[in-house]
């Protein structure tokens, strides 16, 4: 079914008011949810909605608890999301990292003891609607073997780029380091298909395009092989070393108790570099070579080109929804 | 044939000398090309000294010409490269971008009109020694086909991340967006080794392991396919933006006229967020945990790892030298 945009946002914003989120916050948090589904990334929008509810009702996610910087050297702080929502969380940490930007030219947010951030590209957006460079990145529980070995140890860790442009859409990369994350093999297996390309290992240790059996083998393929696990590992310690969490292995090891996660929010305002003018042409250059055809009549996308066509459709035809997530967020 | 380290160090320098670089410029990237070859970066070390060394003769690089910071914005900066040698230029902005983080909590240097900074990894080490957390990424000229295209428009980007232990090795990642550089494809190829993975698409566009076959086509496999072609897209865009350079495509297509890159220099001081007992505990824990073998007896090892051992070993024995390179390097 279709719902329009604003009966979903508003239904959101009533389902979480009524589970105790402060006006304000059950809008935004409302928002955020109904914003990632509008713009086509379903399986971080309103189908992770009710794991989210799980949470909160398990007492794993304080539907009160606001994030707090503890501390600061200059333009890099340390905040403690003390288990609050996480897109909330990672809002408001994107918030302060665009904020030390304007002052200090760049400016980065640790955030340690936080939920999962559902979709990571709606911070990259955040950044880039507010004119900066945007770069995220958060752990999670152990689901991605290291290279060589075959129990997970690292996290897919979600990496976001961000690059504002001033008309289109923005430049807005969002990926795991796995191959497809965990929702995206969901989601394939959920349509009956196969991945595009092998995925990861079977329960016997063989590459394989079968959805299922990479969720049930817990071995997905990580991008590049040794290089997509080693920039896991990367980013899981300058995380945990940045916010003082504990790094993915801290982290429960269930979808539905994975808390305690760690992320890095970096803005970056180059606006004070040089002119708007000169940072417009740089990028439209870029995209423009991008675009061309080649001489085999191939013509390349950029990440999140797609979101803007997509977002306009759903807002015109009303936003996909499944029956059965439209009557959970109403039976709350 | 194996030299001794010091040799190796005295040769580069007296051969810089004679190229024109003042003292203390021969004296350090003398020393840099050095560092690389005994830590085994083969492909990136004294193997490039004669394509150096015809970019010195071609004058596209000006072994006088320093970079100088041409704007800030707080800790954020703009440098210009002018041209000057590549792995210099990149160790004077990672100093800076240090320098930064010690007053601002991070630092960033985006650098333009540079030359190839060899091997990345050295600057992630700088960082590291410096007890910082490093990032830092250059542009390349086009040798990437954006996923769906047959034609290199992106470059291979190469990414470092780095992360100071107090002990033992550091952890640092050096990776570019194909699957394997150009220089590990060339290095396979001179052994007469496969790909031990497909590294990208020969001239009729199927997957090879044949690493003779991708420098022919000009097609290596970005890592993840599509996610590493994005990666390198956004790594593009950020250096282009940031540094007011104008990106891979306008940078010289072949390696002997690459010039004119664009690069990024990050560094984090986390010791003024929290105790430095606490973030060395923070990194011990994660590599704990990936070295605590499996069940099934596998054990991972991070980027980075081996590097002391082969510090020590080439330092102890002699760095390995290929002759024609060391006569090169005496010849000049």
């Amino acid at each position: 079914m279709r719902v329009p945009y604003e009966d979903l946002w508003d239904a959101l914003r009533g389902a979480l008011a009524a589970l105790g989120f402060a006006a304000d916050r059950a809008d935004l948090c409302a928002r955020l949810f109904a914003e990632t589904t509008r713009d086509g990334v379903y399986s971080h929008g309103v189908n992770r909605f009710p794991r989210f509810v799980g949470m909160i009702r398990a007492g794993l996610v304080d539907v009160a608890a606001t994030p707090v910087r503890i501390a600061a050297h200059g333009a890099l702080e340390r905040w403690d999301g003390r288990r609050g929502p996480g897109n909330l969380n990672a809002h408001a940490c994107m918030a302060a990292a665009i904020a030390r930007a304007r002052e200090s030219g760049l400016g980065g947010v640790a955030l340690a003891n936080t939920n999962h951030w559902m979709r990571g590209g709606t911070y990259g957006w955040q950044a880039a609607d507010a004119g900066c460079v945007g770069v995220c990145w958060t752990n999670t529980m152990p689901n991605l073997p290291p290279w060589g070995t075959s129990e997970p140890r690292l996290g897919n860790n979600p990496l976001v780029f961000a690059v504002p442009r001033p008309e289109g859409p923005h430049v807005v990369l969002d990926m795991a380091m796995s191959q497809f994350s965990y929702g995206a093999l969901a989601s394939y297996r959920e349509r009956g298909e196969w991945l595009p390309v092998p995925g990861g290992f079977d329960a016997s240790g063989e590459l394989t395009r079968d959805p299922g059996a990479i969720e049930a083998s817990g071995r997905p393929l990580p991008i590049g092989y040794w290089k997509g696990a080693g920039l896991a590992l990367m980013l899981d310690l300058v995380g945990a070393l940045l916010s003082g969490g504990p790094g993915t292995q801290g982290v429960p090891r269930t979808p539905e108790t994975e808390t305690g996660l760690s992320q890095v929010f970096l803005a970056f305002d180059a606006s004070a570099l040089g002119t708007p003018d000169e940072a417009d042409r740089i990028v439209e250059r870029i995209v423009d070579d991008l675009h061309a055809p080649t001489a085999a009549g191939e013509r390349a996308r950029y990440p999140g080109e797609r979101t803007l066509e997509t977002r306009r459709r759903n807002l015109a035809e009303g936003v996909p929804v499944e029956p059965s997530i439209w009557r959970f967020i109403h039976d709350i």
